[in-house]
């Protein structure tokens, strides 16, 4: 089933022959509604395919995909309204030092987009997920590097696809799929992949990512590769609602047996009394949450591992211990541990400032808020970052603003009073953050994410009839634009 | 003079130590342009210090200072305005899926940006240069690699923006300098170094590339690194206004002595007698082309070099020799080949498709269209692409179009009817293109350069107590947002 070079090869020239299907944007913007609809329509099937792969439960592989189908009509939407192609015209103008011609930019597709599937959603982050679905938006045809995890669900979503894709006449080859782990190394270093997306680990996005870079000619990697997450519970927070707080947390951290990109996993909870109430109520909802199948079992062993060698450091406990249950599953768990043993740099303790993927989250718990502040300090990029402030601090009085300047520079998203579990597709979404977050300051999710696929063009001294349409004074095609320095819509 | 480690960490240090006092942006716009005024105060003592260092001549070089303070005050202006912050307000819906939360969206500045300054621009592309500017509009700190080539200007100019830091409380630290080969490597690996502009070699600009994106954090490199700026000249163009055309290419190539990014390189002009005008006026208005200063002995020696091996190739000619002059000067030339030559893989011949420094272009006379196809089919990325076509062709018959769609994969600006070398700071103006062109999809001319040195993020559910103004749904600054799906201003 492993994709030879050839085959890879045969991919990636299939893609390319189709990027000339894709340039009208009414076209794209058609077949990803049509493959939102084939996707619905197949909706049974699919889940039950990826249930038996991925053991995520119909439920939730039936919320996914309703997901993953209202992403593409979100992308068709943008693709009809053309703000991404960041049109800005300006003429003529002498008095500019030096004086300013004709010059009409926009953005044009970059050519074929990788994309390596996640295994943690076989629908929303692989073959017809955010990165597909924003990359057809773009006009750039893609291979995808199935997951090993469910490759039957990845060819059956793949041919849904390019059904679609026949029904609006554009070749097949416009989604190309590949399987095996050297077929995903020979198609990050195709000469005709002008760039890349990838969901997954920190040493397997790494290592694409040096691939992506130590090419000729270099391709932008836009990878999503680890997060921990930090939480902050301020002391007037726990005071007012430690029990609401524990049980939110046990919620977040358990969902899908932990394994979200944005699980909370590691969490600053005031010593002292009201922080006991907090760890109380989370010790009663972990408890009383059933163990789960987590979606390999090399995911398995790492976090009965992972867990192993962190519950063993000087002054950590477990509260509940995390753990293997029957053959495939594993219970869900916490580690506590004085926040102190963070603060500074160089012990054995920041093995827990490491994603642990998993239902397993860490409590640290502080002494005072310089505790908080050095331990944020030493921690490395996320995707979110969260506080949860009392009512007074959340209207302002307090340490509120301080918290969110602290929290704002690790991460790409930043929660007030909620858990960074459910990433919404909008407008405003960002879903990346500082390395290892992201490995680019771009999002995976919401509208800004077709913005990795384009790179920009501008025309100068072209004559109205030689212009594409989206540059033309008349804007015969109704874009939005900035016209002569003033946004057009 | 060359900085040990130890000073390129006190200066990315100061630098760091700086970015808070860039955070209003009302300071950091009233900064850029008393750094405009200032430079403009100066241009005297610069003027003449930089012609002592680079020997570009007075006028030139009054020229590119006027082109710095616009393009500071150019980027003021872009803080003013506050587009660049990309600002998205969405309210919760909860009939999307999953439902969208209340999120809002801007962006922030990444933090240190090192900027490396080319040898030909001691000012626009240099220590007060765009990759300055636009970093200090979004909102970071800025540590200059000074070019060896001009030292005390860089020094003198460093001091300038100091003073102009010091008049709005910002500290002198804001604008770091350091000389020195190991001090540039040493720069681009410091771990609050955020981001880097370069501008320069493919070799040297690839090695420091490399070496950003080697890091345990690796970082966004924005390199310019050569380009060939290729010309096609159309048959009927040629007929119409051979020598008209062939006049204007001699003034681009040889403006400034050929130390232009966009120096035209490669000039695509039909066989047959209408070519051969072409070529006999540009050999008229080269052969009355003076010989000039470049602008150090390195760059004197692979001119002179890079033309020996290239006139030696088999059917090259070189109507007017371009050569060594006095001891300082180099005298303009070029080259012909039968485009046939370039038109197929492998051969000695390629070396005609590498950049060459300083004032040689090669003309390459092609038989036939498909010649010209192919010849451009083989090219790497440029910055720019030219074509000249007949008035018929410009008014949209003939081939006029279809040289467009093959000249746009190739460059980040297509231009028609002119000449590459000038190149405008404007909003629409994009500076960029496929490597070896650039390092990414950026711009490093033009209000859009800004972009590269900020990351959004969003707030989700933060109330509006805590929220910075910019997301304020009253919007007290009055900033261009997409608010609730629609564009406001």
């Amino acid at each position: 089933m492993e994709a030879t070079a050839e085959e890879v090869d045969q991919a990636v020239r299939a893609a390319h022959a189709a990027t000339g299907a894709l340039a009208d944007r009414t076209v794209r913007a058609a077949f990803l509604r049509s493959a939102a609809e084939l996707l619905d329509a197949s909706k049974d099937h699919l889940v039950e395919a990826a249930d038996a792969e991925t053991a995520l439960g119909p439920v939730r592989l039936t919320g996914e995909l309703a997901r993953t189908s209202y992403q593409l009509r979100a992308f068709a939407d943008i693709v009809d309204e053309g703000a991404f192609l960041g049109i800005v015209i300006d003429h003529p103008d002498d008095s500019a030092t030096p004086p300013i011609p004709d010059l009409r930019r926009y953005k044009v597709p970059l050519g074929v987009v990788a994309v390596y599937s996640a295994s943690n959603f076989p629908f929303a982050f692989s073959v017809p997920g955010g990165d597909t679905a924003s990359a057809l938006a773009a006009g750039c045809p893609v291979v995808v590097k199935a997951h090993p995890d469910h490759p039957a669900t990845s060819e059956l979503v793949a041919s849904v696809l390019r059904r679609a894709a026949a029904q609006h006449g554009i070749p097949e080859g416009v989604l190309g799929l590949v399987h095996g782990f050297e077929a995903g190394v020979e198609l990050v270093k195709h000469p005709l992949v002008s760039a890349a997306g990838f969901t997954g680990s920190v040493r397997g996005g790494r290592a694409l990512f040096d691939a992506a870079a130590a090419r000729p000619v270099p391709i932008p990697f836009h990878g999503e590769l680890g997060s921990l997450n930090p939480v902050v519970i301020t002391a007037e927070a726990a005071a007012e609602r430690a029990e609401q707080i524990g049980a939110g947390l046990a919620g977040s951290m358990t969902l899908g047996v932990g394994q979200f990109c944005v699980k909370p996993g590691l969490v600053l909870a005031p010593a002292g009394a009201d922080g006991d109430r907090l760890v109380k109520s989370l010790t009663d909802a972990v408890s009383d949450t059933d163990a789960g199948v987590l979606l390999d079992h090399r995911m398995r062993d790492n976090f009965v591992a992972g867990v192993a060698e962190r519950a063993e450091l000087p002054d950590v406990d477990a509260p509940v211990t995390p753990g293997a249950g029957s053959e495939h599953t594993v219970s869900p768990g916490f580690l506590t541990v004085p926040a102190q043993r963070l603060a500074t740099e160089g012990g054995d303790h920041d093995l827990l400032l490491e994603e642990c993927f998993g239902p397993v989250t860490v409590v640290a718990r502080y002494e005072d808020d310089a505790e908080v502040t050095s331990v944020l300090s030493r921690l490395p990029g996320n995707l979110s970052a969260t506080v949860h402030l009392s009512e007074g601090e959340a209207a302002g009085q307090g340490r509120g603003a301080e918290i969110l300047a602290e929290l704002t520079p690790l991460a790409g998203r930043v929660l007030v009073n909620g858990w960074p579990t459910g990433v919404a597709v909008a407008p405003a979404q960002h879903h990346g953050g500082p390395y290892p977050a992201t490995t680019s300051t771009s999002t995976s999710v919401g509208g800004t994410a077709v913005e990795r696929w384009l790179r920009p063009v501008a025309y100068q001294n072209t004559p109205e009839a030689l212009l594409p349409p989206e540059l033309r004074d008349d804007n015969p095609l109704g874009l939005p634009r900035r016209y002569e320095g003033r946004q057009e819509l």
